[in-house]
């Protein structure tokens, strides 16, 4: 495939067919479930049944896809076309049963063996975040245990919401509590806001997590976050999962639990590149709202926030390439 | 309360007070859970997990009742100053666990027992179309079987969806099953569109449900549409679920699962206030989805049609008390 | 001025410039403060003070006349080139004091006699419907007591809110206390929705007006409605006032207190139509508010409203050349 | 191909999958450019740059296919499930180059002529009004001349707009001048709103058309039109044109030159189900402008009218194998 | 009322009920009007006749509060849950009689004297700048002549717009005037944009005010300007205005006269955190425009920034117990 | 003319005229076809044409008109009151052809000439960035080659797209072959985002461009951009273009090809302010679309930044005058 499918990306990526044509899959990567040989599948992951204010996360995927017409494959700051490195395709979404999230969770971990049994890459577009605890589940089967980079403006390990465990507040202290997670490997960037207490705060911490604020953040410099990231996870098998909240909502304003005080598009790709030379696993972008986004700008710097993960999936195969 | 209450009313009708200020109950009604002595009760019960498209029905309480200020308590229609036969309150919305319908089907089912034990009619907002299954189980303690008048695009009988028992689709189905509807009294009127297959429209009609689809609802005339209603309802105790999505998508674009082809508002209108001399014991709208609803013509119409649930009561009440 | 401005028209209805381009006057009309000679002006009058509810009818002006473009100048139904008997201006907007009605009001009624003046026939776009008061005000100077034709939801015939005696909704209390209108000679239509009480739907017909009910309309056909208003206009001179609510929310979105169960588009052009053979001395078209009318089909139909006067005034002045 | 197409339509219209999920195709139908064998292929032709005023139809595919999810296989008002009669494809987007009308015009009559040596319908999702010379021009190779049923708010047979031969507003005057159509079985129905003068209306009856405006559509009765229509088309292959502006801007808000007095969807509907028995080549609907549609109820419609396209190809080979 | 109130308090915040559930009132505080024994009452003054330019801002109490719901009561900043030091309400809207600011101003001044009767801060939510003058008017009855901190991106020091004293324009000027401020203790943050001409610069210096225009405000830094206010006020009794536009449009879309090149949502937060210490005796946000503001982003940055000046107050009093 | 317009401008920009009302020029100038005497004439060129992805900017000229309203004459960051130095007008739009870029290019160009004629310095609000190539062709006839400062987050300079010469992403390419401007003195600043490949970077490079790329001018700061700038430049006559899409999309949202990573308002006003000095001949902004500008922050930063531009000419006039 990897030829006929070379041939599909050159065309896609050519000048010779208008971005706004065709069936969307993203960046009109072919659409496939045949994953063999392959380094990342992007899929989507359209379940929101987590969510607990504002909701509409299951056409995530979908707005996501649409504007990933306007990427390019060529990565002007890391100096790589990711496509001479690493192949893939859109996947289409996982099978979800909305209104269902312990079937979901069920569902989707089964269906992601698929992706771990072919030592494909997941590269998920959610969804609410509590997507990201079937993803781990089935990354845990295949990798163990593992290192977790968290960028959002909430830490999201609540112990329950309505006394439910799982929804979309929760998901780190469940995979804390399955031992997914590897705690002190597990960092968590860009919270900020109200709390219920003083108490919040440490449901992360006393985990084990290390929290950097979004104001600590500012404080310390994004260069020291991204040198603490890579002290903290060092060479452990790493998944990054990126709350499009962590943003502020002048830049990320089709989300639902929106808090002023947040990254700009400048700062997120910038953290995000930073990761370079992780071990990464798996990655997923999560909670865009695509009805309260109205010009798109959140659906494309999402778009661009996967690029930028695909970016580091290609960088991670040169370099293991020259060993 | 009755004296106080009026007070409120009357301050709340005149002209003395700005219809956009004010905290936003229904219709300015007091805001209270203390039901003692009540006609009527308005409740929103935000719940949309059972929706299987668009979703944001959470929301629709709240826009019904900004909208709802609009509104004043004189129906010109049936000539009747609605609040000189009835008195009732916002009691706010309903307990709800949003992510998980069986638990909240609990709560609701009873938290609503509330109504039922102080001869309260309720008049719910809601929320998606899953949510009238806990309101018929509640009203059952109290009533038994009961009729059912039904204003949909759909017939919402199917037996599952994704292999479950409970969504927006089903309640119908489920509320049969239960045994909580007389189906020979149970009338559904404005489906349309598009459908599986040919079994789709037996799944109402095998349960001895009416159905009158919109087509046939033109064809005939909505007057014998109304008369076939109260041929059927008789005087047994009748519920009226009116989901927005009974009129056409230009009516009513905030909703969920849009078919072109229903009812105008107008239609809308005649259709509730022909069912004037049935026997009420409960009445909900459903599926206004806020955030695609723009200049909120789908929260007005949704509004007007829970102020002619109340003038319907208003003439029963009336009735009786002439009796 | 006439030949200058005939070819300006001339280029103005070619095929030969964009719809798109150029400075937004009505209709493409010159834009001038020059009304000699004219037959009828076009004005915007941006003021909103007076609104009870949703606002922003100032830029209402500005909105009908940006897609004003759309309209050319033959109609087909009367079978007409308005041009080829009118002429006439977009005069820009009458000065107003944003704030201060009574203020604006005075400005209103002295800047129009500059129309009067000159027997041009004033053509307004609102702005709110407290705006029709100066305007009859101005005309009285001029013509004393006239016919009213009113299209609208409501009566406007309070007598005050909030204790104020000038609002949008008072505007006809206010003209028939200061003796501006033939009571017997003014018709509403199009009423329905709510009412304070049933001493609301007297304010009107205690003045001596005519109504006729959005439903009462459709009982009587609307081509019964349209003998009504000539039997009753007959041929007094006529003001006739369109408050874009009298259609259905549905057809005009964009209005500040919509009401379910108006007219629609067609409905609604038919009765403007339905008007000819009256004596008309002014017209005006309120309550558009652009902020709410995402897909300007608000504007587009008060823009058309426009035109169907601008063809009534074509229609008198070609009976009158045949005299 | 067909049982494995059969395998993904079951799939796809089951209710194992939720409708918001996937890779959007019209209908769930599969995406291949493998037209052999098929009735008929739906196809997107996102092309805009013939138009005049507002823009944006090049989305109009892909906003067509995300809301056609909601349609399922079982036309109730025929009776039939078009899966049963027919087989296809959603064939993706036909090339077009932007900005170069006369290059596209090229592109697209040569890669249509896949489905015209196949013996497919094609069924096309516009795109502006312009993109239907180059269908008519493919189809004429394989047909000759045809006839011609328009929907539409417009004539379009203006000669030139701005000089210039080939616009939105031209495409059956160049379809005449071509000799595609057979002028005494081409009928246009819906147009309104005002023109350029007297002789724009001559413009289609001059070249032998016949023409329908909204007005006497309404006048002499919808079954009257569908009877008229069949009349002048009887035997002849007939292509079938649907200027999604022919519905009133409350039905379909999302178009570029909206003209108030339209159709309703039920009309519509009706207009669309009453061609049944017809000789159909292929099928377009056209002018669909999503950033103007914030209720997706334009592309709703557009949806529906394509199923009704394929129930009438289904209905049509249902009669042909009773032969 | 304490306790009530606390266990009303507890129940809000904590996880047991939605978000979007309830009747709305600001951070779910109780809505009451009795004031007795409170620290702060949140109130509305939903009042726009003020505004020159885009308007709307008398639905900004409903926007304000509809999204505080997502506010929670620990500020992790000033490490404080607010509702261990103070207790309040949701008073509701304060009345207005929309059309007249002078005799709103009058209704203000004269209700507002509940609270400066019962020692209670108000915190108001407008309703267009020109809400701030009787708010002055009010607290100069029982404080006396006051400092002003003023965030803003207009002076708001013009002596008249259209010849009238009154407008959202002009507050300062008034309150000046009327002897209710400091003039050396007023300062003004954040104008920028274009002006008259040099001397609308000085309308502000020339009364003894100080400003900080946004470029000045960038160059020395945020943490100087902190200290200049401090220095400024000193000791004083202060109130507090931030009109919402001294923001970017970026992160205040929501707004009637927005200008580039304002302060983000970081900066904003951090200069009102940056009060702290001061004598606080009021607090108004204003011009908040929900019609402007599809993602809610603008009333989500003022009910946070409404926020921090409830966390102001509770630091305040802190202190204070602390003596 | 110059006292006439004084006066009208004087009476623009007074207290006295509402800022919605009138007729919509740029800065309330007065319009007008007359070039004599002028030192400017902002004007509309209305075509997007050239567009590749999202389209509509042929509404961007009325939209920065309207929004323009709010902008006053005085530039309180170079203390210049501009009118004292520079007068001009508001031309209307350029004369285009949608769909054909060749003949709009030619009448652009011939039209233009009427600027060159009367040393008339054109500020040209796009249209799509296919406009500069026929504005730089009718400069060239008048200045021959020149320099060019062009702000971007595209460097527009592709060979072509689907094998076409004229696009919105090839006027600076076209430009260079035509000769039209001199390499050496051609910057391109804010680019970012994705790339085809290696080889689109140096597509401007290889021409003898000086790229700043967004990431680089972040790096070495804002200053020495500007100094670049003004090395390259010298006393070179140039042209300034601004895509507004060198803004990030959370600040200018409603444009065609968004992609995050921009630069804040704050920032490009900075950047085009520093520009004073140079040696201008003519400006223009484009990529203006408004239906995608919810809340007009787009075409008000544009109208800023054309304001910016006028500055920048009378700060010219300024100095020459003291020359």
């Amino acid at each position: 495939m990897s030829k006929e499918q070379n041939e599909i990306r050159n065309k896609a990526n050519s000048s010779s067919r208008p971005r706004f044509a065709g069936i969307k899959t993203f960046m009109m990567l072919p659409h496939s479930q045949d994953v063999q040989g392959l380094d990342f599948a992007v899929m989507g992951l359209p379940f929101d049944t987590g969510s607990t204010y504002r909701i509409g996360a299951r056409f995530g995927p979908e707005a996501v896809r649409s504007i990933s017409a306007l990427i390019k494959p060529y990565n002007a700051y890391h100096k790589i076309n990711i496509f001479d490195y690493i192949k893939g395709i859109d996947y289409g979404d996982l099978n979800v049963l909305p209104g269902y999230i312990i079937d979901t969770y069920e569902a989707v971990a089964e269906e992601m063996r698929l992706f771990m049994d072919n030592d494909v890459i997941p590269v998920v577009i959610g969804g609410d975040h509590s997507v990201t605890l079937p993803e781990l589940r089935a990354l845990y089967k295949k990798h163990g245990t593992v290192a977790l980079v968290h960028f959002d403006a909430h830490l999201d390990t609540a112990d329950s919401y309505f006394g439910k465990k799982y929804t979309h507040g929760t998901p780190f202290s469940r995979a804390c509590d399955e031992g997914l997670l590897i705690p002190e490997k597990t960092i968590q960037i860009g919270m900020r806001g109200t709390y219920y207490g003083e108490h919040s705060l440490k449901e992360s911490t006393d985990r084990g997590f290390t929290v950097i604020p979004a104001d600590e953040a500012f404080d310390m410099g994004l260069d020291n976050v991204i040198k603490v990231i890579h002290e903290k996870v060092g060479t452990s098998k790493v998944f990054v999962t990126f709350d499009i909240d962590a943003c502020d909502p002048a830049y990320a304003p089709g989300t639902g639990t929106i808090i002023p005080g947040g990254f700009t598009s400048r700062e997120a790709i910038k953290l995000v590149r930073g990761l370079s030379g992780l071990n990464f696993i798996g990655f997923d972008v999560v909670e865009v709202l695509p009805d309260l986004d109205p010009s798109k700008i959140t659906s494309c710097l999402a778009s661009n926030i996967v690029f930028e993960f695909l970016s580091l999936i290609a960088l991670m195969k040169k370099n293991l390439s020259r060993g």
